[in-house]
Formats: C-alpha cells, structure tokens, sequence
C-alpha cells in the first residue's frame, strides 16, 4: 500500500504517502487538499492526456486543487508525502444548492 | 517571526512554525487544524490554567481542535512544524445560520 489513512474526521481526510523510485500510480482522484512534502520527491504526472515533471524539496506546503491523475516517481529517492484532503466546501456551489431542494421562486 | 504563512486561499492558511530549545510562545489561538510535523519535539502547552507535555515524532500528522494555548520548547531541538488552519466548517451552526438573517418564522 502506497497510500495510508493517518487520520480521518468530519472535516478532513489525511493520507500519508509513500512510495520508491520507479513506482507508478494508476489514474485516481484527489480532492482539493494541502500537500505537505517530508522528503524531496520529482515526479512525473499525467493529467487528461498532458504530461509535466514536478520537482519539490522536503518540507514544503503546496495547495493541490482538485484533480485527476496519474503520476511516477521519476527522481532517484523514496517519496514521503501527506495530502491532507479537504471535505465538502464552504458555501454551497449553485450545483449543490440545488440538492438542498427546490428554489422559493 | 516564529509563524510564517507558507500560502492561503479561500479553503485554508497554512503555517509553518519553526522555535528553539527554551523558546515560549505568547497565549495565542488556533482554528481547527492538521499539525504535520518536520521534526520530532517536546513542547509544554498551557491552556486554561492546566499544562501538559506533548512529545511528537518527525513525519506526523494530528488534528488539533480550535484552541486557546501558550507553548514552550522543552526539547533539545529545534521544532519546525506545519500547520493546515481550516476556515468555515461546512454546515453552519445555529449560531452562524442567525448571521445569515432573520428565520421565515
């Protein structure tokens, strides 16, 4: 297993990441979330047909929006990583409104 | 400067904290938040007339609930650590739903 859940409540989902150089993952899904890098990792993602390498140092904080992807450890160390996954939004999107019920117009 | 805003957006700010042996911090708040840590460290945190000491590992993530706390670095190393500050929580409370306006009642 790659990805582990530390820790889980209501308002967030917290996976911790590892994984060795080589290692590819199949496509799957991320909500928006906060990376926190342990160690430096490169990286080749792909992402609906698009292909791009990133590069990050240990210890940083990066804002990852929501997205789809597949990705590759392309660097020449073990990746470790926490993505801590934000549930639902604060405001509702109109889309959402519209699951509370009916509009009143 | 102790805390440093490694970004924000609409969703979250993120902090980084970083001290030395010996270091105290001011009483201060958080929001709800995930503390990933960089380094491992000890740290004695007072809140509310009570303290306790916190011992955590590098590579770690926790949830710490909002609160209202002093800290000091009673380790023998440097802490460097992440915070992940939460904003809104999803559904409003009473409280917040008064905000919004007067009930239909």
């Amino acid at each position: 297993m790659n990805y582990r859940v530390a820790f889980e409540n209501e308002r967030v989902r917290v996976l911790e990441y590892t994984d060795s150089p080589g290692h590819k993952t199949t496509e799957h899904s991320h909500p928006d979330s906060v990376m926190v890098t342990v160690t430096a990792f490169r990286r080749g993602i792909s992402s609906e047909g698009k292909s791009m390498d990133v590069e990050l140092p240990a210890a940083v904080a990066r804002w990852l929006p929501a997205q789809h992807h597949s990705g590759e450890n392309i660097g020449e160390t073990d990746t470790h990583t926490f993505f801590v996954e934000l549930k639902e939004s604060t405001l509702p999107t109109n889309d959402e409104a519209e699951y509370l019920g009916p509009s009143e117009s």
